[in-house]
């Protein structure tokens, strides 16, 4: 019995880990959504109050780390368990990086707050739509043990490219007519970069569900030495 | 003394983890300098041979990982020796994005490669001078368990964000002068910011290293919940 009890708080323990990544995941989502949001309505306060909720994110970061050494300490896991514990110390790392990057969009959207409007933050609503499904996604593939939903994380990639460089276009063609649109200009494409990494992080996380689910590397497809 | 043997195979693996950490962040700073020569001297083809050489550290990070887990799995390390093999798994994850960063930076190499030169890559060497610099020394604090120079990193990231200002408002000037100087401006913009990203990297590695030190979590100073 014993045994039994062990194995039982063991994987109480491995809940206890999924369910703070979730709750963590969910965090940095919402703080996608409202960075974005503080962005395209230029709402400066709503963009402070998202970037108060940083802190959260870093601290989630901080306690998984410490849940994963416990366990691997008290455990000792192998095999699929692992592998779980150790993607589990890279994947928290991503989602704390989104949250400083909605931070970033953030001083971006209160720097913009008093900027006269511009057509461009459609696009940038549009990417960030994507963005935000893409991270949801990758969490999603991780709680469910869905390589089809991870790869399909990984295909929406081209399309946030594709999005930045139409919008990059526009505000360039904007910029060369009106020189009093530059700096504002910069600014909504360094915004839509932040999205554009974001898209990077959430690849990452596909990647690393892949890698647990089906035990292959899909991290740097095509770019091993 | 089966245990002593078992003890200095032990020694000897973490031994390995560590060189091969080092291998990486040698090919890494390598990186780092060959994109930004490239940059500033407009070299091409230095540019698309840098590109050619990330595939070896994505290699690197994957074969680290897989060595951090067979370490876990066979010797079940505990203490300082767990927390080491845990905070390798998040190092090398810095060092490899570092490396995807010098690639982009190499793209804009490219793209600028054919561009009239701009007196403002003086700045962008300077800025490449402190991250690689940077770099150097966490790995450095990291190989020799050096708290103070892990110290040193973090306080030279307030240099980067400085350099990087003074080179924005440079390209921010140049550009509202000459129209045609938009793109280009954009284009050493974006390189600048991928070189602030390469210091955030480093101050990463360097939060870890006094992590694994002094046990004192350094990041997100002050900034947790």
């Amino acid at each position: 019995m014993a045994s039994a009890h062990t194995d039982r708080f063991f994987e109480s323990e491995l809940h206890l880990l999924r369910d703070r990544i979730l709750v963590m995941a969910g965090q940095v989502e919402h703080m996608i959504r409202d960075a974005v949001r503080a962005l395209t309505e230029r709402d400066a306060e709503l963009a402070r109050r998202t970037i108060a909720a940083d802190p959260k994110v870093n601290r989630a970061e901080v306690d998984i780390d410490e849940l994963c050494i416990q366990i691997l300490a008290r455990r000792q896991p192998v095999a699929s368990d692992l592998r779980f514990v150790t993607l589990s110390l890279k994947m928290v790392t991503d989602l704390e990086r989104i949250g400083d990057v909605a931070v970033n969009l953030c001083e971006r959207a209160i720097s913009l707050a008093d900027e006269p409007a511009v057509r461009s933050t459609d696009d940038l609503a549009a990417m960030a739509e994507i963005v935000r499904g893409m991270v949801r996604d990758a969490i999603d593939a991780f709680i469910s043990s869905d390589p089809a939903r991870a790869r399909q994380v990984l295909d929406r990639d081209d399309e946030v490219d594709e999005l930045y460089h139409q919008l990059f276009r526009a505000l360039l063609t904007e910029m060369r007519n009106d020189p009093d649109a530059i700096e504002r200009g910069i600014a909504l494409q360094s915004a839509a970069k932040y999205l554009e990494r974001i898209g990077d992080h959430a690849t990452n996380l596909a990647e690393h569900v892949l890698y647990l689910v089906e035990g292959q590397d899909m991290r740097h497809r095509g770019k091993l030495a």
